[in-house]
Formats: C-alpha cells, structure tokens, sequence
C-alpha cells in the first residue's frame, strides 16, 4: 500500500456529501458516487461524480495520486459506483465550485450497460426506466423544484397561522360524482379513494380557523392529455369567515409567494432547464380577475363553437390567459357547472361565487375554489338537486347545524404548478413516480 | 342605531383572528367565531369566544356597549356563531393575554341542541361525531401537536440537505405479503395501496443521495388496538451509503428533535392536555442500543412464553422499554422475521442488519429500519425465499444492477410519535378522520 493511502488512513477519513464540499476544503475526504462521465488528457484523467447532492470534478495527475487510481479509469462506465478520496480545492469552473484533487479511485459495484445512454429515448421508454431516468440532470431538476415548490407551499400557510389538518384518503361517500372514483373493499364495506379533502377542511375551519391539508388525491379518469395524473397532490387551505373575495386574495398572495420563492430558491435547477423565467418574475399580485360572462365573451371571439354556460376546455383556458402576462382569476362560473357546495351568489343567481386561477402561458387551471354555501336548507336543496344521497353527507350538513359559519378556500395542484414553473411539455415529470392512464409502473 | 356603532363603522372596522389580537391593541376590532361559554354577574356579562386559533374573553358592560348586546346573552347557545366588535385590550388572566372590551354581538348563526355536551360521552358517540369533536380543547390540543410533530419532521430533513421525493400511493404489487393490502380495479389492471415508500426511496436515494417520503399509508388490519390505524401517515427517509450504524445515529437525532422542538413549541397544548413532560426532556440522544439477543433475554425473564427468534409483542416491547428512561434501538433482528429486502449482516447469519426503535412509557415501536440488501443475487434468493415473484420487483432490482449502493433508512408513523409526545390511551385521536378497523365516517 502508498505512504499516500497510509496517510490518508491516519487522518481518519471523513465521507461526505458533494454538497457539504464548501465546509472541507483544504481537507482530504472520501466521496461516494456513481459515475457521470470520465476522460483522459495525457497526464491527466478526470472523474465527474454524481451523488445525488451535486456534481464533482475529480481530477487524477499522474504522479501525485495512486497509481491504482488511473488502473481503473478504463473501467469506468456509467453509473458505475465508486468511492474516491481526495483533497478539496476551490475551482470556479467546476460544476459545484469546488473540485477534488484524486489521490484513490475504486469500484464499489460496477454498471454494465446501463439502459439510458445520453441519446434520446422516447417517452415509454423512459417512463418504464423511471426508477434510472429520475438520475438524470433534467429529471433532478425538475424534482428539486417540485421540492422547494411543496416547502413553500408548506411554509405560506405555516408562517400565516395556518394549522395542517390532514383530510383521509378513504372516504365513504362520493363528493363529486361516481364515474372518476377508485373504489375498493374496506372490510364490509365500500370504500372511495379521496379526490379531495375540502368537505373536510370545513370542518376542520370551524375548529381551527385557518387551515389546510396536503396530500395525494385520485381521480380515475381515462384521459391522455399533458395535464392529467391519475394520483396528484394537492393543497387545500380554507379558512373560516372569508367570502369569494378574500379567498382570491389569499390565492393571489400565495402563488406570487410560491412562484417568486421557487425561481429564487432553484435558479440552477431552472436554469438547467433552460427555463427562461422572466415571465414567472412578473407573477405578482393583485392578478387580473374576470367574470364568467366577460370571459366567456372573450372565448366566443377566437372559438366560435364555444357554447355560454359550459364550462373551459383547455383552449378555451389558453385564450384567456394569453390576454394576460399574469395568472387571471375567472369567477361567477354558472352555479349548473359546479359542485353543489358552491354558494350561489345571491345578488346574481344562477352563478357560484366560484373562483379559479388560470396560469400564464398556456397552462391552465392550476386554482379552483370559492365560497360555500352557508345555509342548511339550500344546502339540503343542492343536495337533491345534484342526485346526491342526503345520509351520506349528514356530517357534512351538522356544520350548517350547529353554528354555520361564512368560509371559502381553494384548492392548487402541486403537478401543475411545477409543470408550469418549470415551463414542461408534459405533467408526468413533475412526481417522481407519475401514475396515468395505462400506466402505475414503476 | 347608537353612536357607538357609527364611530365604529367609520373606523371601517378591521376583522381579525384572535391569535393576532397581540398587533390590534387599544384598536376596535370585529371577531367572529363560537361560543365557548357565557356568563353573567350583575352589570357585567361575558362571553368566551371561540374561533379556532384561540380563545378571547369579551366583556360587556351596561352603559359601555351597546344595549342589544345585553340583549342578546339569553339566546346564546353552546357553538353558535356570534360577531362582536369591541376593543383589545391586554388582561394577563384573560386565556391568551388580551380580552375584548365588548360594544355589539350579534348571532350569525344558532346553535340548538350541540351534540357534545361538556358531559362524558362514549368514545363510539365522540367518534361518530368527530367533525364537532375536534373544536373541543382536547382534540384541538392534539391536533395543533400533530401539525407541529409534521413541521418539525420536514425541516429536520430540509435543514440537512434530504429530498422530499414523494413515492407513489398506486403500486403494482406487494412488498410485504398480500394479506393487510388494500386492493383496487385501476383500469384493466388490479393496483395496491402502498403499505411503505421504502422501495421506492432507494431509488431516489441514488438519485438525490439523502431523501425522504411523507404521506399516507394503508394497512388493512383487522385489529382494534390502541397502536393501530387503517390509514396512517409515514416518513420514510434514505441514504445513500449509510450503515446500519448511520442509521441509528440519523434517527436518534432526528427523535430528539421532533420531541423537543414539540414539547417547546407546543407547551401550552401539552399543558392543556395535562402531559407531564419531563420524561420527553430526556429524550436526547444517544440512545441505548441493544441487540435481538439481549434484548430477547430481557424479555424472555419477565414473559416465559416468549419465543426467542419471534419478533416483540406489545407486551414484550413494553417490558424492554420500562427498562429504560429513553428510547431504545433494538437491532440484528432475525432475518426470518423481518422483509426480503433487509440486509443480513454477513458477520452474523441469520440476523439482519435492522433496527426498530421503541418509545419510552410503553408506547412501542415507533421507527423500524435498517440497512438494505445490495447485492443483486442475494436480493434474487430472498425474494424466492419469500415467495414473491421476481418480475415485480424488475426495477428494483435494476437498483443492484447498475451502480449498487449501501444505503440504509426508516419509517417513523406519525401517529404513534403523536400519542406518545401527547401521553395519549388511543392513536384515533392524533388524526384528524381517523380511520379504522369497523370505521370511515365520518
């Protein structure tokens, strides 16, 4: 063995993330990793690293490392693991800032054609090969950004007084509708998977005043567009004693703070992205806001076959929103359209005061939400009006029972929003283990 | 109307929670929200008001506030919802600091007959009614720990460089054994709800180095213990290169955190609960180790019907526990007790490289973990052993395929940390919906 791997071995060796580099330079660490490219240049062999936490440039000279070390050089595949050690400098040029001087270089387990060469794949196979692709620079991106998006998702409404008060999954009646729900046996009986948690979140307003819950929820829909997961997360705040009004403002407040946070926070990953976020930057509130009847007019213009009174398709959505350089708010959409909690307005009926938030750029609903409705007895109509079986939201209608009270909220969909900071073609790179129609592995 | 009321209305009054009354001092306010209580003494009557992020005092003198706020005293019901409007002041015997010098109360909303009665009702009849139980001072106690517990987890893995990669609630097949899986038509395909995201983290541990999921998780489990929920929620950290030992270390520290971040934020929900929290103080790492063997003996001493080779009961994780004032690891399980994927340590065969971590106070296990398995072949023998069918686990064994890696982590439940922080008889009340065996209303 060298004097060098000796001495290295005296100095107790400290393994450490790619990440924490900037706390040991001057210092001889180990690394470990797997293999992101390698190349040779006379006396000189360089080693990318890849830990998960960054990249590193290992940098073998031949003479001040182990003569072992440049043995295993033509070994190296990709994603190959290795452990290395080496001495930490600062080095501008390198991908992180800092690079490592090699003295030791060693296969741990090795990699022997490795499915996802850096040509291009389609989108099947890669999607069967998630497990890998998710290694990739594009992949990691975009999932480090969907990270920081849920943290600040998560920090808006902690820093607001907001308490997390988790809806189930398991749900015993339907909320809206049938035809998209999973079901399953829950012992004796029937069970639906939840598509949201909202009716709980009433509940849970009139026990904490300003709350949310966070979580998957499911919709079986045999839909194939760019927007559409069948499981997806989704944030649902609704807070006691607001109307229609306060909860744009909430809404408005909370995507500037999102959005303005993530391009902050992820601009390498961004920028990785080749995402250009100049138009997210002017993603600040207030955001314009537009009735249902002015939007609809709007629509009519450019798509003549849109009929007033239904409800956006997607290129209805996109033609609004490309009247704006920020997100808009449609509002008032007819009450036929909406789910029976929806209050409807009393100064206008036939419309909910229903509000949801259009993104920029073509991306679509990323919003919806509004003000429910307060009174037992409409409630109770709605009800029977939209076929719905009474008994099983008698739970529901205790909170019209005892103490009724005002309160709005909304719900956002992380997967789109992430789709849209990220300015991705497709919803599906936005959950590390997207789930479609024809699709649940891996 | 009186002048009282127009100078207010000119003031153009400002509604606000009563957690932020702090900022409103000497200032008229309007408050919305539930009545807690009301009483009268002479000319002076009171009310306590409830409106989910505290409570206020809100005192009404003859001659000072309105004559028909007098008025309205006698119809005051448990719950109804009430809007008063009155001065902040700071009254350090008042429940948070500040009370209300009242000027008008108005009902918004009655409240005939509330169910919950500050009687005792039966756990079934509170169960049944858990969208009124939550507003009591109880469960909003538990329920504001849960929410802390949950903040406290995410940043202690924020803070320290981990990736939330969320893992999928659809899975394709079982991981441990078909028996307690939840089951659902998805398409023309049958899926499962995921028990654990374990398998899914090794994958992005290779991705992302240090990573965790947090989300809910299924087990359907015909029992009625105090430790046991249907739908519970789970996080589930991994690193890439971590031991057995790593591991122990992350989550001791990780348990020290949570418990002592939460008995020092939530001390006035403990105190309401009547949670003697001296005992959590201790928990502060390290914690003690002991091995399968040891521990075995232990038990076997006081429980003679234990069967040493057979995995810990309630009973005999309770004899470990009292043997000690922190939480204990146990590790080196018997291979055969615990799942395919677990490491067996090659210096011990027969015992696997996993760890379990049992609370203090007889609360049992509240982490189990270990180090995983990383050569491909061994994996290919257990999954035979196990009798699971290999073409399920394709992808995860791609994991050992290219660039296998030591990796290790845990799963903490969530609900089991809150019982315990909480000094609770029962995991159903640290959810909001509990779900469980007989139970999905509401």
């Amino acid at each position: 063995m060298s004097k060098i791997v000796d001495y290295i071995e005296w100095l107790a060796l400290m393994r450490v993330f790619i990440s924490d580099l900037k706390d040991h330079v001057g210092q001889t660490v180990e690394l470990r990793g797997w293999v992101f490219n390698s190349r040779s240049s006379g006396k000189i062999k360089f080693l990318l690293l890849r830990d998960g936490t960054g990249l590193c440039q290992c940098v073998y000279f031949t003479g001040e490392c182990e003569p072992a070390a440049l043995d295993v050089f033509p070994q190296l595949t990709q994603e190959a693991c290795v452990r290395v050690t080496g001495k930490v400098r600062e080095e501008k040029r390198s991908p992180g800032g800092f690079e490592l001087g090699g003295l030791s270089l060693e296969i741990t387990a090795p990699s022997v054609d490795y499915p996802l060469s850096p040509k291009e794949h389609g989108p099947d196979f890669l999607m069967s090969h998630r497990h890998l692709w998710i290694r990739s620079k594009s992949q990691h991106a975009v999932l480090r950004v969907r990270a920081e998006v849920i943290r600040a998702i998560r920090d808006f409404f902690d820093g607001r007084g907001f308490t997390l008060t988790d809806a189930p999954i398991f749900t015993p009646s339907a909320c809206e509708g049938t035809s998209t729900l999973f079901e399953t046996q829950y012992f004796d009986e029937k069970a639906y998977l939840s598509q949201s948690g909202q009716l709980y979140m009433e509940a849970t307003a009139a026990a904490f005043g300003k709350v949310y819950c966070f979580g998957p929820t499911f919709r079986a829909e045999k839909s194939k567009t760019r927007r559409h997961l069948i499981e997806f997360w989704m944030v649902e705040p609704e807070v006691a004693f607001n109307d229609l009004y306060d909860n744009m403002e909430l809404a408005e407040q909370f995507v500037e703070y999102v959005v303005q946070r993530t391009i902050k926070n992820c601009a390498a990953e961004l920028a990785a992205l080749e995402r250009n976020t100049s138009g997210l930057a002017n993603v600040l509130a207030p955001f314009p806001r537009l009735h249902y009847g002015e939007a609809s007019q709007i629509i009519k213009k450019e798509n003549p076959d849109f009929v007033i009174g239904d409800d956006f398709g997607g290129t209805d959505e996109t033609i609004i929103s490309s009247k704006f350089d920020k997100p808009v708010f449609v509002h008032h959409y007819p009450s036929a359209i909406k789910a029976f909690y929806m209050k409807e307005d009393p100064k206008e009926p036939g419309s909910s005061m229903s509000c949801d938030l259009l993104a920029t750029e073509g991306y679509g609903e990323i919003i919806g939400g509004g003000q429910r409705e307060e009174s037992l007895q409409i409630l109770r109509e709605k009800i029977k009006e939209h076929k719905l079986r009474e008994e099983d939201f008698a739970w529901y209608l205790d909170l019209r029972r005892y103490g009724s009270f005002q309160h709005a909220g909304f719900g956002l969909g992380v997967e789109r929003t992430v789709s849209w900071i990220c300015g991705l073609g497709h919803v599906r790179e936005t959950i590390p283990f997207p789930r479609m129609y024809g699709r649940h592995y891996p």
